[in-house]
């Protein structure tokens, strides 16, 4: 009887994430392959396909069954597929159905309405015409943490859309150090010989075949993996085998290089997840924090090590030949992690990056909070920038006009960005403890051995566990721990500045 | 009352028609896109959002809805979109929802079953491990005749899914006409001197730069077309501003060309239906008839004039260099034109073609009445073949096995191939009666005028009409006739192999 119930919860499951896939596929096919002309109708053909699938997501004969499964998913082991489907489809299911269907169409459309408005402010340098949308954006957060039971903060409400169970306090203890001991060491730096750049130019043709080639040693494949050229880069696809991840080129620099083993983190989560999960709300990563670092770990503690660059530069060299003239590979490793505090997140640095996040969760809070009336925004935002990064605002489009993240309302979002970054160093820890020939495997190219322990110890799980429980499983706490990635930066940022190690 | 209970129907249908682009782009990205890895999944994204689509369709609330509304509809112009909507929508619904579901579903499944069984039994001309698969698509294909009330021909209930309207008697009678009057034209023309034909290679690069000045002179433009090739071409899209055709290479010829001129047929006919039809059931070509018209016209009467090729041959030249060396437009002319008997259907010249489906329309209609032992297929294809085109069939590979068709349980399609031809030469007659500037517009790359013709007298009818009446629209007559083509085709091959005009 329990066992029919939970075979029509499956199924009913497994039809709704048949929808959320297909939604993926009009996404990335509007970002990457879609003629202009097919905006106005792709809109309403995600808006059907989203509100169909939240609809029967927030059925009430979904809710019945699982009440009715209660039981019969407390006789499984906490980590079987029966339990766990039940365990994170009632958490769903029950945040979900408190949020009225008129009110998320409203922040849909909001959000929709919203976007083409901000990039006109961004453009035009002029806060005050994003203000309103700002402002009803904003209005509808408040009334969509409305929907629940509030209990330390309002913000934990949003935060916990992305990063499951975090509470903001405890973000903010953990800000708290990363401010004391980061903000610290970019200053040591700049007081350091700087590392010396000059301007290059790089073959964009060049940098696909360097990024294909790369990637593949990393695990990527054709028969699992699509790679595309697109605006704002992104990690996408249909299923555990089949993974679509995108790019951009700059010739300036190989800024687009390091964003695809960006995305190949993130690709790599959702390929490894165990493909028994598959057609489940199990079958993705746990959250954007764990996410965030899959991501950051393939770029930065992979893509930015001097071991990897001891195995590409000299094919980097081949391929774009006067660009890196008078480098090795030493000293190009020293280039592509030097540290230079600037105006904009997504072109930041390891060392900086996470103060651009920490002045956004201040201020994302303080709107929610009415500190300040919404026409000051620019004013905190530039007073935050000289004070954490010593960086002086020229004007709002490369300040508080940068991120698209407010114009889709998308307020709780930020913080995972700086939380993945900080995971990274703990997973890194433990890997490097575990597997001691790394180094030399990343040398000569053998990806393999990194590739399994994700596998083993984080990606097959997908969403079984929370992420507090899925952090414990891969570093032994449940605890996101700062220190482990500032050890990391000073670590490596002694060996390039000299400064204490 | 009436105007809430149509827009409530609108909305609905708007819905279930994003329903259907939306599976459309799952379709073509599968075709187009998708890594190897990502099939077994796509095809439970394929039927989930079929079956929502089909569900919500046959839904009593429509039903309802569409009964309240018969006098609104009746009330208002024939040619109104509110009669329109309500008259094509009956109609759908009237026929969609006598199909037990189960019944489709296993329909859908036995053709997903039947389709690697075929692709093997083509790879191994092995016929015997086909007929199970074949024999059960049929008796699937015969209870779902049993679903309707037939009136003269079981054949009438599966014409009429593509066909709608048509009557398998009235096929037979222009198909009759047909082989009297194609088949000794056939036999005439292979009593004359042949067209030499020597081998050659033509680059594909090369293709794909000349196809593509060829489709945007005809009116592809990037803002709301694709072009991507594939191994099977079709012509898709999500809306009348997104417009996917596809097409393959071959390195021996041009037929590339061709099949790239034909979907672009297909695509105008969907590009040019009027907006205001868009996320309505209304949003579409009116029978695959009518459909395959516009794409043989392009591909035909177009692509294959000569016209065209005083147009484009200097270009072809020089793209193609040896491979056209020794032609000129007029030789090359006589070349594509030439009249061949073959085997495969896809390949067939304009003289043949229609024999290969009047072949395969009389072997369905014989199947659907158990005429003869299942077994026997091959021989009866074989006979035929003979009868037909004087051509001795080697293999079943090369014969009865050659088509898709019949493993997805497709019977009733094929003809409307044939009629498609039929349907181009009637309105071309028409079009050049009221265009005589045309053959000289078309040497100056001018399409504009055949392409706005086409779009105020078919295309912008979306479905609004039948076939019947969109065709006495367009070409003052509600019959098929096949007069007009085999006019068309007795005077180009005239001027070709010098036979009696």
């Amino acid at each position: 009887m329990s066992r029919a119930a939970f075979d029509d919860l499956r199924q009913r499951l497994a039809e709704i994430q048949d929808l959320w896939k297909t939604a993926a596929l009009l996404s990335w096919d509007q970002q990457v392959m879609m003629p202009s002309g097919g905006a106005a109708i792709r809109a309403e053909q995600l808006a059907t396909v989203g509100r169909i699938a939240h609809t029967k997501f927030i059925s009430a004969d979904i809710g019945r069954l699982l009440e009715d499964l209660r039981g019969f998913g407390e006789h499984h082991d906490y980590d079987s597929f029966e339990a766990s489907l039940i365990r994170v489809a009632t958490r769903d299911w029950e945040k979900a159905s408190k949020v009225p269907p008129d009110l998320r169409a409203e922040m849909s459309r909001s959000a929709a309405l919203a976007n083409p408005v901000w990039v006109a402010a961004r453009r035009d340098n002029d806060f005050a015409s994003f203000l309103p949308v700002l402002r009803k954006n904003l209005d509808l957060r408040k009334r969509y943490i409305d929907c629940f039971e509030v209990g330390d903060e309002p913000y934990d409400i949003v935060l916990d859309d992305y990063e499951r169970g975090m509470k903001t306090a405890e973000v903010r203890r953990i800000f708290d150090y990363v401010k004391e001991h980061q903000s610290p060491l970019v200053k040591e730096v700049a007081e350091q010989t700087q590392v010396e750049k000059r301007e290059k130019t790089f073959d964009i043709e060049a940098q696909k075949i360097f990024e294909l080639e790369v990637v593949r040693e990393f695990g990527f494949s054709s028969d699992s993996w699509r790679l595309d050229p697109t605006v704002h880069p992104f990690a996408s696809g249909t299923g555990v085998t089949d993974i679509r991840i995108t790019t951009r080129y700059f010739t300036d620099g190989l800024e687009g290089l390091f964003g695809t083993m960006h995305e190949f983190g993130h690709g790599l989560y959702e390929h490894q997840v165990d493909p028994s999960l598959e057609r489940s709300p199990l079958a993705r990563g746990t959250s954007l924090g764990l996410h965030e670092s899959q991501s950051r770990m393939w770029e930065n503690m992979v893509g930015r090590s001097l071991p990897f660059w001891r195995r590409f530069f000299p094919r980097a060299q081949e391929l774009f030949g006067d660009a890196l003239a008078g480098h090795d590979a030493d000293s190009w490793y020293r280039e592509v992690n030097a540290v230079e505090p600037s105006l904009i997140r997504v072109e930041a640095d390891e060392a900086t990056y996470n103060l651009h996040i920490i002045l956004r969760f201040e201020l994302e809070q303080a709107m929610l909070a009415d500190e300040f009336p919404l026409e000051q925004l620019p004013e905190e935002w530039n007073r935050r920038m000289w004070e954490y990064l010593g960086i002086e605002v020229p004007n709002d489009t490369t300040g508080v006009l940068q991120d698209v993240h407010w114009s889709s309302g998308s307020i709780g979002y930020f913080p995972t960005y700086a939380l993945g970054n900080l995971i990274s160093a703990q997973i890194w820890e433990r890997i490097t403890a575990e597997l001691p020939d790394l180094p030399s495997a990343i040398e000569a190219g053998d990806f393999a051995p990194l590739r399994d322990w994700l596998r083993e110890n984080l990606h097959r799980h997908g969403r079984k566990f929370t992420p507090t429980e899925t952090l414990e499983r891969v570093v032994g706490t449940s605890q996101i721990d700062p220190e482990p990635y500032v050890r990391y930066l000073r670590e490596k940022l002694a060996g390039i500045y000299g400064i204490a190690a």
